[in-house]
């Protein structure tokens, strides 16, 4: 079991973040680690905004983990939050040692704490592995998640 | 075709969204118009949050449809924005007339004016005669939505 903190991402963890993005069957064609700027100004917007928290998990002083977590006020089930997670990510070496149900976890734990009734996510439908991984950890596929590219 | 107009939701119009929240298979067991208190407080957090815009859809004065477009801030994708359509509902009596379609394109379009690079939502597998309109508006399914009571 890996020895890791899960904290707010800082400005200077973008670097690493965007290797993680970038490291990926599917984000490796839409991120580019080369040219930080549009990233960091991305991080000002997301960082300002108190429904919004970026994590990463840290081993050694070196974010291995990330995600982000949106909450999101809505009138559905009464009036009620939901916690949303995208761009999950655990680097390459540190696949299979936990912290992804770790990161995930501390992701639900976090929506409970601010009161959500509800934590959902949508992964693409080539990825079965991260699909039965989510699974384990509790989510039903219950929904089919629909993307329009602008 | 319906003459409506599109509008940002006031807080006398959550009366009639919360009885099409209700007004539906899925809502029925979840939303309740009888007590409107939590909606109004849910309705004065999503109106404070400039990323939230809850919009109704009006006809002869009375709101017929309605959604929620939540704007996303994110790393992925260079940094870009994305749109989240959440709890779409038409007015029964409205079904059919193209309302449906035109709040939709209102959602995509506000989504372009805000700089997104994507526009998602998500579906419950159920429902599969909204899933062919998504398609028919150009959404593609190609993810898994995963949900997580808490």
């Amino acid at each position: 079991m890996t020895d890791y903190t899960i904290r707010r991402a800082r400005r200077h963890d973008i670097g690493a973040i965007v290797h993680m993005l970038a490291d990926d069957q599917l984000g490796a064609t839409r991120d580019d680690p080369g040219n930080l700027d549009p990233y960091l100004r991305a991080f000002d917007d997301i960082d300002a905004d108190p429904n919004q928290l970026l994590v990463v998990a840290v081993a050694e002083g070196e974010p291995v983990g990330t995600l982000q977590l949106t909450i999101i006020p809505g009138l559905a089930r009464r009036g009620s939050l939901r916690g949303q997670i995208e761009a999950v990510r655990i680097r390459a070496d540190h696949r299979g040692s936990g912290l992804g149900t770790g990161i995930m976890e501390w992701a639900i734990d976090e929506s409970r704490r601010r009161g959500c009734s509800l934590v959902q996510l949508t992964s693409d439908i080539s990825r079965t592995e991260a699909h039965r991984f989510y699974e384990r950890l509790g989510f039903t596929p219950s929904h089919t998640g629909f993307k329009f590219k602008l």
